[in-house]
C-alpha cells in the first residue's frame, strides 16, 4: 500500500490514480474498523490461493452483516486490472472491504453502500529469520468472533508489534486470555515438536489462515494446545501467512532450535503455486 | 457524522465541505483501525467536559505511541471554528485520530503524520428509556489495554449491537471474558443495589467513561463488579454515557425494575454543564 504519486487504487468500481482516491471520513471502515481484509500474494502475475481469500472474506462478511457488491469473478477481474495499472507481476494485493459510509453511531445502517478497495504493492521477500518475544501487554481474545475472521481491528496486534520492537525483537507472539499461544503479529504459528508441526486451533483465537489451512491439508502440521511452556521448549518455531514462512530464531532472548528440513517441508507447501 | 451536502469537516488544520475532505486510502487508521476517538456534548456553544476528553485521548495515544499534532488550544478552537461552520450550538463533535499514511504491514512507521479529524452533528435527544440484551455471541476482553482506551476497534460492540437489534431489543450489554458485566456498547453500565449506584471496574472491561468518572467523583456510584445474576436481579439499571443516561426498561426480554428518583440523581450529573 506504498502508493507512490504514480500508483493506482482501485476503488469502488474505479481505477484511479493513489493521489485521487478518496475514502469519505464518515466510511464506518475509518470511524469503527467496520470493515474486513485480506492480503494475498501475487506470483507470476497470478494471485496466489485467491477463491480460498476470497471464501474467506465472504465469510467474515457474512457474519458482519456486509454484503459484497461483486461476485468472486469481478473481485478477480479487478485484482487483474490494479496488477496491470501498476505493472506488478510480483506483489502483494490487499482487499479491504468496509461497511460504507454512515450517520453517528455504532448502529449499522441498513442502507450502507460497502467501499471495496484493492491496493497493490510491490513483492519484497521477508527475511527467513525473525527475532521474537511473547507479548506481555495485551492478549487476543479467543471469546470473540473476530478472533476468526481477518477484520479491520488490528491495535492489539499493533500494541504487540510496538512491544517487540520496543524489546529489541522484530515481532510477537500473542497468548490467549487463558495464556495459551494463540499467533504473532500477522501470522499463524507452528511449533515443532516430536517431529512434527503444530499450530494453534482455531478455539486458542488463531486465526484461519489460508497457509495454515494448506499445511493442515497436506498434513504437514496439526492443530494441539501449545503453552507458553511450549514454545520455549521448542524444537523449532516458524511464523507462516500467505506470503512466507520465517523461522524464529530468538523468543524472550533465548535461541530457539533451528530445524531447516522441517522447515523446508513447511516453506514447499507455500511455495507450490497455484 | 451524517455529512450533509453542505456540512463542513476540520481535517489536518482546514475546515473544507465534507464531499471535498479526503481520507488517504492507506490511512492506517482506515487499514488496521490504528487511531481513537472522542464523541463530546455541545450544549449552548459549548464542548461539555472538554478538557477530560482530550486528557482521555491524549492517555490513548501516548499508550499507542501517536503523537497528537495540536495542543488543547489548538483542539478547542478547531471544535469552535467545526461548530461555527456547521452554525450549530446543541450538537456532538467526534474527534477521530489515527497514526496516518503508512505502509503495507502492522509495523507503525516511524515518521507516520497523525491524521486528526473533526466531524459535527445536531444534537437529537436519545429517548430516555433503553431496551437491551446480554451479549452471548462475543465478550469485552479486560486482559487488552484497548479495553481502557477509547480506539477505533469497535466491531465486538458492532457484533453485539447488531445482535440486540436481530433479537428485537436496542442495545447490549457486553460481559468480560470471566463472564462479569463490562458495559454496554456505547455507554457505561449503572446498576442499582441496595440503594446505591454500581458500575464495573475498569479491570473488569469498562472503558473509562467521562461521565462514569463524574459519576464517580461526585459519590453517585461506586465500583463494583456485576455478575450475570446482577443484572437479572437489579432495583434499577442505566446505561450512561457523555450524551445520555438511559434507563433500561426490558433485559432479555424480562421487566428491570424502574427507579426514577435514582436515574433522576443520575441524569442531574450528566446535565450540569460546564
Amino acid at each position: 500500500m506504498s502508493e507512490g504519486q504514480d500508483s493506482f487504487i482501485w476503488l469502488n468500481g474505479a481505477l484511479l490514480p493513489a493521489r485521487l482516491a478518496r475514502i469519505d471520513p464518515s466510511d464506518r471502515g475509518l470511524a469503527l474498523g467496520d470493515g474486513l481484509f485480506e492480503t494475498i500474494r501475487v506470483a507470476g502475475g497470478v494471485p496466489q490461493q485467491a477463491q480460498h481469500h476470497l471464501a474467506r472474506l465472504r465469510h467474515g462478511a457474512e457474519q458482519l452483516g456486509i454484503k459484497i457488491p461483486l461476485d468472486d469473478a469481478e473481485i478477480l477481474a479487478a485484482f487483474t486490472q490494479t496488477l496491470a495499472a501498476n505493472a506488478l507481476n510480483e506483489a502483494v494485493l490487499r482487499l479491504t472491504l468496509t461497511r460504507g459510509v454512515g450517520p453517528r453511531g455504532v448502529a449499522p445502517p441498513a442502507d450502507a453502500r460497502p467501499t471495496l478497495l484493492i491496493t497493490a504493492a510491490a513483492w519484497v521477500a521477508p527475511s527467513p529469520h525473525v527475532s521474537a518475544i511473547i507479548c506481555q501487554s495485551t492478549r487476543r481474545n479467543e471469546f470473540s468472533p473476530l478472533a476468526a475472521i481477518k477484520s479491520l481491528n488490528y491495535l492489539d496486534n499493533i500494541i504487540a508489534r510496538r512491544e517487540a520492537l520496543l524489546r529489541g525483537a522484530e515481532d510477537a507472539i500473542l497468548l490467549n486470555t487463558q495464556g495459551n499461544a494463540a499467533e504473532a503479529t500477522a501470522a499463524n504459528l507452528f511449533l515443532f515438536k516430536k517431529g512434527k508441526w503444530l499450530t494453534p486451533p482455531i478455539t486458542d483465537g488463531a486465526l484461519p489462515g489460508i497457509f495454515r489451512a494448506r499445511a493442515l491439508a497436506g498434513n504437514a502440521a496439526r492443530e494441539a494446545r501449545i503453552s507458553r511452556a511450549d514454545l520455549l521448549a521448542a524444537d523449532g518455531l516458524c511464523f507462516g501467512n500467505a506470503l512466507s514462512v520465517r523461522s524464529v530464531s530468538r523468543l524472550d532472548g533465548q535461541e530457539i532450535k533451528s530445524n531447516p528440513a522441517a522447515i523446508t517441508e513447511l516453506r514447499a507447501i507455500l511455495e507450490a503455486k497455484d
